[in-house]
């Protein structure tokens, strides 16, 4: 069984794993969401984090365990399940160009973060929210339709982003669709009609048996003002 | 031969790919550092990017181009070319922790650029500075002890990274301590005697012959403020 070591109350980088594993209907143990007299919670996660007996220990969740094996770098992570059950291609070129779109993917993600988080995490939102106001235009005008606009492209014909099959990489698309939803849906109820192939993607993900049950399911924690994608009104237009 | 497409005035990530070919003494073409009637400079590498005919796009430099295989994202990049010239671990559990590492060191990264960029690229530091005024102690004081204390502890007995030889990821701290010694004088000057692994790492690497040699060239572009590692005294301290 796998265990996935992630904050409990957020989707954040863990849900990306989270849909994979669901998506392929994995036994795995989402640790800090388990009861605190169970070894979860944050308790149980920082007491895992700070364990003194790891041989290579974790820089920061999301950490998959699985047996000895610890991996991190959500990218990583999806390439490691996905290798194991049919979602990372054999060929190595293309399982390298999957990576590759997936580190992209959590590039983005980091500045979906900043939007919101401009000069540091350790700052509340209302510390910086002046500057935030004054980086979100940047994100919304430039930096979403360069993404958008490359991810559309690359999805061309085949409706997948490498090759002509589902890979990690669209299931982490598609979580950055719904993210995108959530927190800017005015700007993209506006940008979306430009990428289609996306929203296509978007559509077919959500269809699938595992990820439609698992949407549906109180095991998806709804986006909120915690994790990495945010609703501020004031940052959407 | 291999060819390399980045920007021709700075290291920035290009830096950490020129260095691993430089150590393996790699025949390679810096592309943009060509002269422009020979297909070099910025224009060079904005035709190359946007060329309709590749097969797969690439997003951003750095890019490696090895024959018909273009590879993007800088630790993917290392990776790729360790794997070929015996700086990436054969072992598939270390391989990945070795990627991983490059992974964490790149996300660094972008907390070192965002130092001093923490609104948006698309701005002047003159019109953030404030703003970089604001997030460099928390930088300085909480982000560089996590990075390094984390890289220090690793480095443990061996002195390397992963196992115990040099890898790709070693190269990349390398790097990153150069660079953050050149834009963090008096912080680095501070912190340093706590971390003697990573010193020794870099004194280690400094003396590979190739690295030696690449150093002392005009091939190495002098750290400016134009790259990822900036000196501006206000931000250090």
């Amino acid at each position: 069984m796998y265990e996935l070591y992630y904050w409990p109350t957020i989707q954040g980088r863990g849900e990306f794993v989270r849909l994979l594993l669901e998506d392929i209907g994995a036994d795995y143990l989402d640790v800090a969401r388990q009861p605190e007299e169970d070894g979860g919670g944050i308790p149980g996660l920082r007491a895992f984090l700070d364990d003194p007996g790891h041989a290579e220990p974790p820089f920061a969740p999301p950490i998959l365990k699985d047996g000895d094996t610890l991996v991190t770098q959500t990218p990583l992570i999806m390439d490691y399940l996905g290798e194991r059950h049919g979602l990372t291609p054999q060929d190595d070129g293309a399982r390298r160009r999957t990576l590759q779109l997936s580190m992209l993917l959590a590039d983005f993600l980091i500045e979906v973060h900043d939007v919101h988080h401009p000069l540091a995490k350790e700052f509340y939102y209302e510390d910086q929210k002046d500057e935030a106001l004054r980086r979100a235009p940047g994100f919304r005008d430039v930096r979403i339709p360069k993404f958008y606009g490359y991810l559309d492209r690359l999805l061309g014909s085949s409706g997948y982003l490498v090759g002509k099959d589902l890979t990690h990489a669209d299931l982490s698309l598609f979580q950055i669709v719904e993210g995108m939803r959530y927190a800017f849906p005015q700007t993209m109820a506006r940008l979306e009609p430009d990428y289609p192939a996306i929203v296509a993607l978007r559509d077919t993900i959500a269809a699938r048996p595992g990820i439609a049950a698992y949407l549906a399911s109180e095991r998806r924690i709804p986006f909120n003002t915690h994790g990495i994608f945010r609703h501020y009104p004031e940052l959407d237009a």
